[in-house]
């Protein structure tokens, strides 16, 4: 079996927010798709390890921020690049966001947000399969929609800077800019004239580990 | 609730194939999304209307061809816009097919052919949901997938012929072609040397159903 071939699938890239308690958390994850057109019905598909996992099936409920290829990497390292049980992903000025029918969705570039509540949650060897009824969606923006493919190719600058759909994020484009090597969280400004203790708000790594970009 | 926030989320485009009996059979769906990684079990969405559907419950097998931006319109109209009740979806010589593991898979610039296996199907009001075990999986070509935006706004002609995406597919770069307005069905040539009775070979509809593009 040529594992590759799975590769092929498309995919998009969705910020998924539900509550711990009272306290907003979430995770990144790659697969949001509509299954019922009338009074609609969403899939979502979640590793079991993911801590949002555990407060989704608490809760009952979460919300899909669908991100847009003008989303920063500090939204998804932020929330794709540690856990909910150890650290707030929502705390800090890392990306805007807002509460959307009690449940906390991404307003950083995003192109829409959704509310589900969760109808069953189907369980695989690695993975949940969560089938959920939309209770409220609205368009944020008419911004392209971020694919797998474009994270991997562009975001992640494994395509060349010159192909066809390279359009850098607003926010870095002419600026000094530092990139932390463990999660991608991207510093803007000049690094060196941060103190010696300074750490990456996301990771928490030292200041070593950014290269400037 | 804007149904339109739903539109953002990112598809892509796939043949299923499947046998109805002994006779090859299958539909295009835009929902195949990969669940666990290991020993790997993949999701498809699909109408409860679908012939295809009803196959694939009696044999519990089905394939997937990943269609690239090269496949023409012809395979997504001869197997998207007639229902394998009452046509062959994989006769004549509309496109290239072969079997795998004894399941039919489009030839005619694919990415990548799967096999699978189905666990369970979760009933939906118009839909079901299949989780299946892939049995094999190979790559077929490095052409780029055909995300079903592409397939909206370029190949179906929503988006202008200069958008910075756009690659007419190869088959009809040069030549004379007549589009069949009801399914979409490219004639390559002159139409109008055809007989009278000539019909689209999709949809059955007449001549005067054509028009020059």
């Amino acid at each position: 079996m040529e594992m590759s071939a799975l590769w092929k699938l498309s995919y998009g890239m969705y910020a998924i927010g539900t509550l711990d308690g009272e306290r907003p958390t979430g995770c990144i994850v790659n697969t949001v798709i509509q299954i019922t057109s009338d009074n609609p019905v969403i899939a979502i598909s979640m590793n079991k390890n993911n801590y949002t996992y555990d407060c989704i099936k608490r809760t009952g409920r979460f919300s899909v921020s669908i991100l847009s290829e003008k989303t920063t990497q500090n939204v998804i390292a932020k929330l794709g690049f540690s856990s909910g049980r150890d650290t707030d992903k929502f705390d800090g000025d890392i990306f805007a966001w807002e509460y959307m029918d009690g449940l906390p969705v991404v307003n950083e570039n995003s192109c829409a947000h959704i509310t589900a509540e969760v109808i069953t949650m189907t369980e695989m060897e690695t993975h949940y399969v969560i089938l959920a009824r939309v209770q409220d969606a609205k368009v944020t923006s008419d911004y392209n929609p971020m694919t797998y493919k474009y994270y991997h190719e562009v975001i992640k600058g494994k395509a060349p800077k010159n192909a066809p759909t390279y359009q850098a994020p607003e926010k870095i484009t002419d600026k000094e800019t530092w990139a932390c090597q463990i999660c991608g969280y991207i510093y803007e400004g000049d690094l060196t004239k941060e103190p010696e203790d300074f750490v990456c708000p996301i990771c928490k790594q030292p200041k070593s580990m950014f290269k400037k970009q």
